[in-house]
């Protein structure tokens, strides 16, 4: 077969690959990630690159203009190598993975402050992971009990554990760690589903040092805490794009993707390389060695954890989409490549079903939904929207395909919520000078999905744009026409931290409404279903990535949220990683999770005739029936 | 450092070592096991190796005569490399191992009869490795439990499993293996410690290939068997020596070889080699593919199963005599290179201390020692010899170092219970003559331990040998002087299959002796410490890898054996072998051996104050103390 060489620019990487390859696919094959929102399809325009030299053969894409073709410009998805090549990525089409993780993932202070109200947990202080220090009484000739049963006897004099189980690894060191270290260790006991393993046993005493990671791995994003196991005190929080978004921008995507010769393994590297980088930059941030590391606990959608385990995801898509687990043993976290303490176990939130999986249980257990008196209703807004309802006689849950608009993804100028990014604005409703509030207060880089409800909001308010989402506003210094049609400028480069304007199309625009629309009507069909009304529902717990911040006000001014009491509203941040962490803090929490993961019927959309009906209906700012809307009348 | 190559003959196999490296060494690391019975301190001159060509340095033994040394003649274990080496490997040096297997193993009939007591078990038939065919409902769109829920939903209809285990490589296949076999699947369910777990899913319905092994790993001499787990049958027997003996005849001196370099690894590997070999052998003779057995279950003394799980012995000689452990997880057969099915369990038998092993638990298990009503005692005669004493109220036990005499090691013209050894003998009062029976039937090989019995037995009825073990007998064909002093010829090489005459010299009378002397005096003081009488014992289980026979009336006659009611013996043959095989068969009788295990109280002969007296006493034929023997007296 032919084989020819690609050079990715300004990086300077070279692979080899077969003729006929995407260039998309040879970015991959050398660490080279770039942004691929339709996962090949050509029709996003989210993954253009510039050709520098040599041939190549390529289809029309709607998702470039003349112009961009003058300049060389491609889409690395349609387009496949015929010779020899050198292709620059620009800055815009590439997932921001590769730059400086520190400068990508939020700051802890930034998340931390929302998710405190989840943090004083209702469960008794049981972590997944315990260290207990022993010394033991050293054999004599009257007291010769093997090593292994002293060890046992001693641990059982702390801690009636009826069924420990203990690896070859362990006892093959065992005679000679313990007459080294004078009889006195400290063992790591680590939960494994119904039983208790003995994960480590260390010389001396080390039990000051036992720490956790709780992740929650997104569609798009990857948000992972540093846990110390002892204190409950988070030490660090971090997160990222989940470089799998090269495969395809939602589950569909990558699940077919995952069909393709080496795909499931290189989905699973691109979320596991992204996870190790996040465990490294945490352990080295916060001093702590990555052997003290000894348990994980995972929550997200059914198919990112199928990825995450390296489980093939393909019967989840297919008819009657029945994923292979929902309820998965603990493993070791090597199993899944994760790079903890070699021995470290790994855990995942069990699921409910093909499309609600373990961030809605662990959601839905750090809300306290489940034990709530009176209907209450959590919206987690991301790439895979999911709403439960209930309370603590019954939970039902629906998925929503909402895209990754608002976690900043697939936007022209969106970002997630992490330094830089805009999260609030005001538009002066007569000049429509735009008043900025970032996180972190820096200079903006982009608008991360708070930013972008709150500036929909303020352009409705102001009149920039029109219900139906079209810019309204003509003859004005903020307002041009860009490559994906008009474009409302939010600030112009000169006060910006970026190399264009930052601005918002038409196109975004059409995006965060179908993104909110889809939010919006699974809310509205799901709680319809069950026979109530939507003014029933006497909680709503807001959950996503939004960062510090998430105006309510603004969500419902523009009909992502439906139009009840403020006061019913609360804005609990990333709810599922705080429910892992919660279950890696407490054995009691993990055992509410599976009971709240087979407690919830899964209710699937499609199959509601309303639906569809519901969607069109919402896809207007706020919504074409404004009698839902009652307060925004005024 | 200077290296030189040293080519072993006849099987003109070569291997580099560096300059002084013992012969011994250079041979185990090109496959040539040569026999040590010592560990390498040169008395035992077992290990006598002909020098061909080279230059060599070695050190003075009285193991070897002048007329040896004019022949070139050297131990292996003293004798090391100092330029390029041939040398050659006499027959009688070498560990049989490397001839044809077949050659070797005792056939199945040989040693089942005698078992067949032993193998109507009271145990219910319930093996630790069970396969259950399943049909699976299909998922529908009202029944969409994940694959492994249905899996586990359906097993669980057939057995009430509290606790299922899985591990990730089944459920990383299950999504395409269950419709791929059309839902119809068998899985193999091991039992791990308290839970169960799904070793194997496999499409179709293949249930009634459920196979296992049981193994009895000796100091000396290792048997093994395969067996159908659903019909219980036996389907085949092997014995072979334990390839370990090239690293020394007793456990001692293997753990010390254990702490050199790589010690530990090639004793692991020696026996593993050795273990899977049979396997290999008994699985391709009785039509059972590798992949169908998945369960193994292992006894053997503590020092044995140290090894056999690649866990450092060291600290079993050390005061105060602790092993690593005495109960040992069960792990997969992999982790200690046990070649099943790659995902088949291992189990080992509890052990008692570090000189009772799981071979005194399974031997007490099998004879049902535990559950008498009268005093019984358990004689296990084996390199190392273990008794075990009581009822079914308390179980003490003491272990005796016999050497592997009566195994057919350590002793001149000595073999396993294998075809063509000797195994009884008739020695004519005033002619002298020998009456021969052999192992099947075949013409003489060598004497196996049951044979050895007999013989001193015969030549101390017709005055051959004294008391002392001292030939009497001058003047006789049959009688000359050999390398180790005075010899009896017992057949002449023209009526045997073998290039030199059959003899037993006075050096192995003298071996044997000792060997009897250490389980008579064992067995004595045992019962003295627990105060009783011989005599009070009602029941005597005789046990040992003796094949076929073991002649009791020849066995008192020698004093191996007390002078008891001929009827209070009972000959079970290899009960720690059969002991392995009921654990194997019935999870209730591995319950059974755990409390065994527990129960025993192990007893250190050493520290007794008249062992030593005890021992010097039965230095006779058959004692000191003839009033202990009173119906010899005729």
């Amino acid at each position: 077969m032919q084989k020819y060489k690609v050079t990715f620019l300004p990086d300077n990487k070279t692979v080899e690959v077969a003729k006929d390859t995407t260039i998309l696919s040879a970015g991959i094959s050398c660490g080279i990630f770039i942004n691929s929102a339709c996962g090949g399809d050509g029709v996003c325009g989210r993954c253009k690159i510039i050709l520098k030299e040599g041939n190549v053969a390529t289809q029309i894409s709607p998702a470039l203009d003349l112009e961009e073709k003058k300049k060389n410009i491609y889409l690395a998805c349609l387009t496949t190598v015929h010779s020899d090549l050198q292709v620059e990525i620009p800055q815009e089409s590439r997932m921001d993975l590769n730059a400086s993780l520190n400068d990508i993932f939020v700051k802890s202070e930034e998340v931390e402050s929302k998710e405190a109200i989840l943090s004083d947990s209702i469960f008794k202080h049981s972590p997944l992971a315990t260290k207990m220090y022993l010394e033991l009484p050293k054999p004599t000739l009257n007291d010769t009990s093997s090593d292994l049963d002293r060890l046992l006897q001693r641990i059982r004099k702390v801690q009636a554990l009826p069924i420990m189980q203990t690896g070859l690894t362990n006892i093959r060191q065992l005679g000679e760690l313990l007459r080294d270290s004078d009889w006195k260790v400290t063992v790591t006991l680590g939960k494994r589903n119904d039983t208790v393993e003995i994960v480590l046993i260390e010389p001396g005493d080390t039990s000051n040092k036992n720490f956790g990671l709780s992740f929650d791995i997104g569609t798009t994003t990857l948000s992972g805490q540093l846990i110390d196991l002892n204190t409950k005190k988070i030490l660090g929080t971090k997160a990222t794009y989940n470089k799998q978004a090269s495969f395809g921008s939602d589950v569909i995507t990558r699940i077919i993707y995952a069909r393709q010769e080496e795909g499931l393994e290189r989905l699973h590297a691109a979320v596991t390389e992204s996870m190790n980088q996040m465990i490294k930059e945490l352990c080295s941030e916060h001093n702590v060695d990555l052997n003290d590391v000894s348990y994980v606990v995972c929550t997200g959608n059914t198919t990112m954890i199928h990825l995450l385990l390296r489980v093939d995801p393909t019967y989840i898509r297919r008819e009657p989409y029945v994923p292979t687990a929902n309820f998965l043993p603990v493993v070791r976290a090597a199993e899944a490549e994760i790079k903890i303490n070699p021995r470290g176990l790994l855990s995942c939130v069990p699921g409910v079903s093909s499309y609600v999986g373990g961030d809605t249980t662990s959601g839905v257990l750090s809300s306290g939904l489940y034990q709530e008196e009176a209907l209450s209703i959590l919206i987690d807004i991301g790439t895979n929207g999911e709403i439960a309802l209930g309370n603590k006689d019954f939970l039902v849950a629906c998925a929503a395909s909402a895209g990754p608009a608002f976690e900043g993804s697939g936007v022209g100028c969106g970002m997630r919520a992490s330094s830089g990014a805009i999260q609030k604005v005001k538009v002066g409703p007569q000049d429509f000078e735009v008043t900025l509030f970032t996180i972190a207060d820096t200079k903006p880089r982009g608008i991360c999905g708070s930013g972008y409800i709150s500036l929909i909001s303020q352009m409705l308010n102001a009149g920039v744009i029109d219900k139906n989402g079209k810019i309204k506003l003509e003859n004005h210094k903020r307002v041009r026409n860009g490559p994906s049609g008009k474009e409302f400028i939010v600030v112009f480069k000169e006060g910006a931290d970026a190399s264009t304007d930052i601005v918002i199309s038409e196109a975004d625009i059409e995006n965060l409404k179908r993104a909110k629309a889809a939010i919006y009507s699974a809310t509205s069909i799901l709680v319809k279903h069950m026979n109530f009304q939507l003014t029933d529902v006497k909680k709503i717990f807001i959950a996503g990535g939004f960062g510090t911040s998430l105006d309510i006000e603004s969500a419902i001014k523009i009909g992502l949220l439906p139009d009840l009491e403020r006061k019913r509203f609360i804005f609990i941040g990333n709810s599922a990683l705080a429910g892992a962490r919660q279950m890696l803090l407490s054995s009691d929490a993990t055992i509410q999770a599976a009971e709240i993961a087979r407690k919830i019927t899964y209710f699937e959309l499609s199959v509601d005739a309303g639906y569809m009906d519901e969607y069109m209906a919402a896809l207007f700012f706020p919504h074409t029936d404004l009698k839902r809307f009652p307060s925004l009348k005024g």
